[in-house]
């Protein structure tokens, strides 16, 4: 496999089992799909799978899944804490190895296009999808769920989707379809106990107050270890790679005098982002992923 | 695929292209194996072919790349510039991921006693999976070569294969097999033009000259970029880390008040290798390489 998309749809059943079963039953059926992870919260009411594959493979599977999920999930019987509107909520395609977000953002339009066509459910473009302002934040697609969108659809210009009818599916109801690049949630553990140094550092980093343009960032307390951490979400590594995150955070650690103890990336990262970090800290000509030696048994 | 091994066997035939491509036709066919690279030289008379797999396909496909090696190559007409005592002159086996030295040399073993009893062609064991001292270096082993071993190996006690006869096969000579850490090419560039300033530091960090202890160092000039490199070798990367020989290389390079301008990795490097830069300068704490989204396309 040399060309890797991630995908994480998210459904809106986190309950029952069997239902969950049968709509990642879909995605696994797909030769070529790799499942990650599924992840359900019954408080939620919704499931959130990950899987990779070659883009033709993805959009197959998740197509498939779509289709089963509008089968087994009533909206009008869905209770969560999570803010949905669909059946099948979101769908996000990832460019991970050797595709480009031009690719996946091309991807999503095919996708959702078949979504609309073939499933008669209304789909709206979002994040490097996004086909107007008003559509890139996911949040804006969502306001008011699936019971404010039945008729604001129907009436509100702004709310008209991208594929498919001004018209809710009557039991699937709308599905959410975009590109987006990888997050990688990486954080920083600072030799101090002092929470507002932690605090400090995160909004100096951060882009919502004038810091880096990829990062969001929070301070936190870790009691047990009696220290602080700066937690960020790095929105675009190929942007902010996680080097630059670092090396800010420890250059403001700097001025107050307060030590890196040491960092963590928690769960999945690509391995270009890793790659990168060689590559600033060794200051490597020329390197290609090509040259580490797993790599050659995708091809 | 979990389990990687690297083989990476030495053929004595470097021109005649019908019998390099049916040896290594021999270890294409072994499902589970992946080809990366076939090198012949003419003047070498030497074919030097790179694969990867499970260790069990490995084995297998190596052997029969071997046995064919045996019918195909007569080390009694062969000629050329590179020693050699044999139709398949040596086959190490490296560790790349999820297998450790000591089941490679497991290997070393299992595959020496199979071309021994199943070929008749006596075999040495070197390097990590060597029995005895004077086997640990293949220059030792091929020492007068296989004009010299004819007589040497039915004379000298030091001189006795490790399995099969105390007699060279007819044709095909002496196997040697064995096991050792993947090599990293690894040079630093320097931001100076005295190659005195790139000969001292080689020195100081190479361990014949009390360096670090998996290095080899020289220094060379790069005269159409009037620079002068560090030209490294790393013999065990889990021993002396890449992100160390650097260190080495940049803190000599400071008491010269010489600027590391760059660095480049020459050819195949294992992915432990480049997490564990990252590792390091990040300080990351637990990271697995589990956490790098392709690696889960290997399972």
């Amino acid at each position: 496999m040399d060309r890797i998309v991630e995908c994480i749809p998210n459904f809106s059943e986190g309950k029952n089992q069997e239902v969950i079963d049968r709509i990642v039953g879909e995605i696994k059926k797909v030769r070529g799909v790799k499942l990650l992870d599924v992840e359900s919260d019954a408080d939620h009411n919704r499931s959130v799978v990950t899987f990779l594959g070659e883009p033709e493979a993805v959009a197959e599977s998740v197509f498939l899944a779509t289709k089963k999920a509008s089968e087994l999930i009533d909206l009008n019987k869905h209770k969560g804490e999570h803010p949905r509107i669909g059946a099948t909520d979101v769908i996000p395609f990832v460019p991970i190895s050797n595709v480009t977000m031009e690719e996946c953002v091309e991807l999503a339009k095919k996708v959702g296009e078949r979504i609309a066509s073939e499933l008669k459910i209304p789909v709206y473009l979002y994040e490097a999808a996004a086909t107007r302002p008003e559509c890139i934040n996911l949040a804006d697609i969502r306001k008011g769920e699936y019971e404010d969108l039945r008729k604001d659809i129907e009436t509100d210009p702004h709310r008209k989707p991208d594929f498919g009818p001004s018209k809710l599916h009557p039991t699937a109801g709308a599905t959410v379809v975009g590109a987006r690049e990888p997050l990688i949630a990486f954080n920083v553990n600072l030799g101090t106990d002092d929470i507002e140094i932690a605090k400090k550092i995160a909004k100096t980093v951060r882009f919502s107050s004038g810091g880096l343009k990829c990062v969001k960032a929070k301070g936190f307390e870790i009691k047990k270890r009696g220290i602080v951490q700066v937690s960020m979400n790095l929105t675009n590594y190929r942007e902010t790679p996680i080097s630059k995150a670092f090396e800010m955070v420890k250059c403001e650690a700097d001025r107050y005098g307060v030590p890196i103890t040491g960092s963590e990336i928690i769960g999945l990262v690509p391995l270009d982002a890793m790659v990168d970090v060689a590559d600033v800290y060794l200051k490597l000509e020329n390197f290609k992923k090509g040259q580490i030696l797993e790599t050659r048994l995708w091809e």
